[in-house]
């Protein structure tokens, strides 16, 4: 895939969805607001990351803000096109390359409106991975590269700058104006050069959900098990099958935190699995035992189709399947455990991997 | 006063606190900063309104926050610079003048630390006559002038640039960053032209602060009432002699609120008064009957020494006579009364004037 085109949009939001880990986005409202953009401005040229150049200026561009409100308070295409010149005119820097701060239903194609409107190459890349609550949290942290200047605008018009001391401050001050301007919001951050982008960022994630969306829609139509050539392409396992009978979901500061009971079904009939999430699922406790935990990915697909969950899409009644698939191999390093481990987190536990 | 030099800083911070209305910051720390500034960098060119030119760039310069937290946790002096010189480099423009926001203790004087900092001569004008607790709050507003782009930096280093659709918003995201920076923050905005300052601005600030400063210092050294000679100056009235008897503060949304009792002393024996407050005193009620209010100025002064009190230093015992003195006549048109008149505090009064 050398450029996206509106044809593109449904298997890379489907796709980026299942790596949202639960958050990240609606992929319906990231399609939507991707393909109006496309069909106005054309295809987006898609550059594989060892393509990019060295003195390259490269701006991640994503929403902030709990994905439960994301669903009501659409993001406007303005809004994404602010972000960017806002922090560009910051920076006083012509920027070259837009890329994605991380992989989900709506963060995965913000950056596909971004690049269509400014009319620049996205990157084939992301921050993470996968996605994760916190600003902080992306693989670049872990090279030194800063979370601020960053910019945020919201869907009125309103911008801002925010330059601080530390990505600790990054995260309050953004996130009490994510809060004032209704707990969704525009960013741009972690403006880095070429060189930095190659080094810092996950390579081919923009395949990577386009692949997995389209292994998803061609299980389905071969009427094979979607959810198994999903844990098949991410060499990840299987958790738990049942029914969602318990969602406890709350809008506290900016984020969507929560957590779901499933009943089990199949071969886990008789068993309870609890997931735990700040936006994205953050444990699965199985009869009260952590069978997964961040940093590595917990997803939840619907058990027949294979489409992803979000955790603010919970519901009770949903059959789901829960799968567990590692994470980015810097993420398991002591530093990255630091950043974004279940002790961070608030669970006093070691990590608990795919292997189990 | 063409210039002002450490030897005038004192009547200056004296002055500005009285017309800090309770508000605009002590006057003690005021002197301090300025003190510490004019020590390293030299005296500051004090430019009569009258004279800034067509074309200036002129900034103002100020604390955002409540009074009661700026006490203890005090400002640091690249704290200014910071402010002024990231709102200068956002607007992408050459800085010519410093000017005053607000009269009060340390507002009056923190654009002194900005001018000798930067080497810039300061206006001698503010943008109220008085402090008012909101940044929508100044005369400028009514010529259409803007609160934003406005710039926000605190003691540790962090900053931001707010830019938003309207003075509402901006005090709502500036607000919601002042907290968190600790609730005290220093703010730079309302840049503006030389033409626009002279319109929009209240001549003279700086010397006034200064005239009433030297008054109370010289009536207390001759012997005579400080506090007449204030409300003299002023064209004023005395409204109420009585001690501190209860004082309700809370620091809450940033501010300091609260109100406080007084029991009538000399010719108010018998009497109450209560004065309610946000930073600045709002109303003052004689026995449930309000006898002054905004937009005009009610002022708290020691009853011996004529010092100016602030709502953070009201306290049990204090013996202060409470006066009141005419506002700006802009701030009695109905734009003026809609922006800082009783009703917008949520007082159901038109305001009471100083003639009662």
């Amino acid at each position: 895939m050398r450029e996206i085109t509106e044809h593109d949009l449904g298997d890379i939001a489907r796709g980026a969805a299942i790596l949202g880990t639960g958050g990240g986005g609606d992929p319906y409202i990231g399609r939507l607001l991707a393909s109006s953009a496309v069909r106005t401005h054309g295809s987006v040229p898609l550059v594989p990351l060892s393509e990019v150049p060295d003195d390259a200026v490269v701006l991640p561009v994503a929403m902030m803000g709990a994905p439960t409100v994301m669903v009501e308070k659409l993001p406007s295409a303005e809004q994404v096109g602010l972000a960017a010149r806002t922090l560009a005119g910051y920076l006083g820097k012509e920027l070259t390359h837009i890329a994605c701060a991380e992989a989900g239903g709506v963060n995965s194609l913000i950056p596909v409106v971004a690049a269509a409107q400014l009319g620049l190459p996205l990157v084939d890349a992301d921050g993470m991975g996968r996605a994760f609550p916190e600003l902080q949290m992306v693989l670049p942290t872990l090279y030194g590269i800063r979370a601020t200047p960053m910019s945020i605008a919201d869907e009125k018009g309103n911008r801002g700058v925010l330059d601080t001391v530390d990505n600790r401050w990054a995260e309050r001050l953004a996130r009490s104006a994510t809060i004032d301007m209704g707990c969704s919001a525009m960013i741009s951050n972690y403006a880095m050069s070429g060189g930095q982008a190659r080094e810092s960022l996950v390579p081919g994630t923009l395949s990577l959900c386009a692949e997995l969306g389209a292994l998803v829609r061609a299980a389905r139509a071969a009427h094979e098990d979607p959810v198994a050539k999903v844990v098949s392409r991410l060499g990840g396992r299987r958790l738990f099958s049942g029914k969602v009978v318990d969602v406890a979901r709350r809008t506290v500061t900016g984020f969507a935190r929560g957590e779901a009971r499933l009943s089990g079904m199949d071969g886990d009939t008789g068993a309870e699995l609890v997931l735990r999430f700040q936006n994205e699922h953050l444990v699965a406790e199985r009869d009260g035992v952590v069978e997964a935990s961040v940093p590595d990915l917990i997803c939840t697909l619907e058990r027949e189709s294979g489409e992803a969950v979000t955790t603010e899409g919970l519901r009770y009644g949903q059959r789901v399947t829960v799968i567990a698939a590692p994470a980015d191999p810097r993420w398991h390093t002591p530093e990255g455990i630091a950043l974004a481990g279940p002790r961070y987190f608030g669970y006093d536990i070691d990590p608990i991997g795919v292997a189990g």
